[in-house]
């Protein structure tokens, strides 16, 4: 059995309109077999940190060899780079302004090309649909086993990187941010278990600190409190999360992306 | 030529971040060649009884042996069970918390097992998020050929039911309620067509009641009525519907899921 | 390596419901082989012109042979025909009433039959969901490679047109109107690039007035203003469009489908 080659698609190009399918219809012309899985097409639209947060988040549960298109790209038609890029055992394709480097972070560069030799777009390229006319072509060239080589010159310099805080280590304790907002409104912060101190047993009583609330231990799963109560636990990809169970935390709390949180260690 | 085979989504996910994708992505590292098909991923969120009234229309118009995988799931990383059923001859994996009963009662329960068989899980296994940990893998194993009895021990009490009231006969005909509101603002009542009283002539002169409206007959198409008319009809799911021509009979008449309607046999 | 064929889906049913879904079920269940590529489902409720118009702005992206599903039917269950028609290399399947007109005039009528005979269409065929009932079950036969004249008598008279004004040339330049907003809130015009008098010199210093708003020049990107400025551009369908780099031209204009636009040559 052969595998078909798996293309995911995270874009912020909404779902009431044609942008999609005239992507997805190009590069299925090119490639018929392939498999097209949509991540995302809500990304507000330009924004870049929230679109390479979730590619980050998704990128651990596809397996080697998939493809990641990724078109959140305001600076189309100007001089901006596209690239061609391996990530772990992972491939991308996409602007070069930032929007892969988390996930670059988290698997690691390899290699990568620049977006340059023009036998692999479609013409005429417009100016303003860089994802049908370029990168989309690219991308299902590559899955059909083009090497990425061929595409254009290698990036010497790596990826253009985004300007992400990491949490800081504080006397307290240690103090992030909230980096997402899910469809739940569960908050996800840019805090990662590993980095919270205290021994196993601290860390389960450890207080967190977010908009004028003060909670108390870091719970395993929504249900152990009681429905409406306001939470923390370790969420489905690793980081500290503030919760309420079967409710909306960004709602209850008033807290959005970039405030600030803070964990110290229990007694 | 082998069919390949289908596996259905439906979940309180939304649509805006990287929840159905990571789902998606296990899935097509363990079965390459399964066929996704999106059913919903705006359940509202936590809303078992949504999701249950969703799954139970769409089942009719898949074919045999379909999987259909439902993530509806407030009870993560509590004591609920996750079951494998199946249901006449279609296919279901989910919480054993209501979510499958309304299926149940449309197809038939004919046999099913509690997920325990930690192999075909992944791990680690979060604590908040079986759907990509659990039941998308055993999912994904099901649709391989993997015997449903590996996954755990069988079901002995059947599934877990849900409180949807039934229409119940009066004096005067039947009382039933909205059971759903479409996204035409349609009003999907509980009431099947077989079931309201009278010959059939009697039927297309029923008297609908719903909100402060008296409806006199039930007609055959939108289109029967003048635009902006309410109407009722037996919708596409054989079952009494309100409805707008070209409008929103949820906006127009104020109601919502659970409010009353009762019919009464015409003259 | 046989092609899968490649049949797409526009329709107003949301993503909220099983609408969608049931209509993939009934085709793959007839069809398992078939590529669905969803173009959208979030067409305003009965909103004919608006499908057509994303219709005709896909097409140019999807290779030969492909067949478009148009599901957007106030007629649903009235005296409207349905039809399968060919238009330039691409295939069509959807109710008569104009949605198909705008992709008519881009790729070219060729051929098409009325739907008439009940063999390909599913039973029994509720009066509200033609989609799921005959249009859907057609399309999956004729990407089976049935016969396009098994399913009805021959279109004596083409399509139903709908009635888009063209732009219209007057004294000072060229009138025409928004024709669609897009999901960024670009504001794409009913212009044609090759339909704006003048030399290529002149066109790029073209005066384009929108609302109370003057635009001096058009422009080949987005970019080429600063963030927040309202610009006119040729978008990537080739059309003019009034956009607000990084931002919504629709909210900062205030200006919506039907508006006037008009276009005077440069100096």
């Amino acid at each position: 059995m052969t595998r078909r080659p798996i293309l995911t698609l995270t874009t912020d190009f909404g779902s009431s309109g044609s942008y999609v399918a005239q992507m997805k219809g190009v590069i299925l012309g090119l490639h018929p077999e392939v498999d097209l899985v949509d991540v995302t097409h809500a990304v507000r639209p330009q924004d870049v940190g929230q679109a390479a947060w979730i590619l980050q988040e998704v990128v651990g549960a596809f397996p080697d060899g998939t493809l990641h298109l990724v078109v959140v790209d305001p600076g189309v038609g100007t001089e901006r780079a596209m690239v061609a890029v391996e990530l772990g055992a992972q491939r991308f394709v996409g602007p070069d302004n930032g929007v892969l480097s988390l996930a670059a972070r988290r698997l690691g560069f390899r290699r990568g090309v620049r977006l340059a030799d023009r036998r692999f777009w479609r013409e005429p390229v417009s100016n303003t649909f860089h994802g049908r006319d370029v990168m989309g072509p690219v991308a299902a060239h590559w899955t059909r086993g083009v090497d990425v080589n061929e595409f254009g010159p290698p990036l010497e310099e790596g990826l253009v990187e985004l300007p992400l805080p990491e949490p800081r280590r504080t006397a307290g304790g240690l103090e992030g941010e909230v980096a997402f907002i899910d469809s739940f409104g569960n908050l996800i912060t840019n805090i990662d278990a590993s980095q919270i101190p205290g021994t196993a047993e601290e860390r389960r009583n450890a207080i967190v600190q977010i908009g004028s609330r003060s909670i108390s231990g870091i719970r395993r799963s929504y249900g152990e409190s009681a429905p409406g109560t306001v939470l923390a636990l370790i969420g489905s990809s690793g980081r500290l999360e503030v919760a309420v169970n079967q409710g909306s935390a960004a709602e209850v709390l008033g807290v959005g992306r970039g405030d600030q949180v803070k964990v110290a260690a229990g007694q």
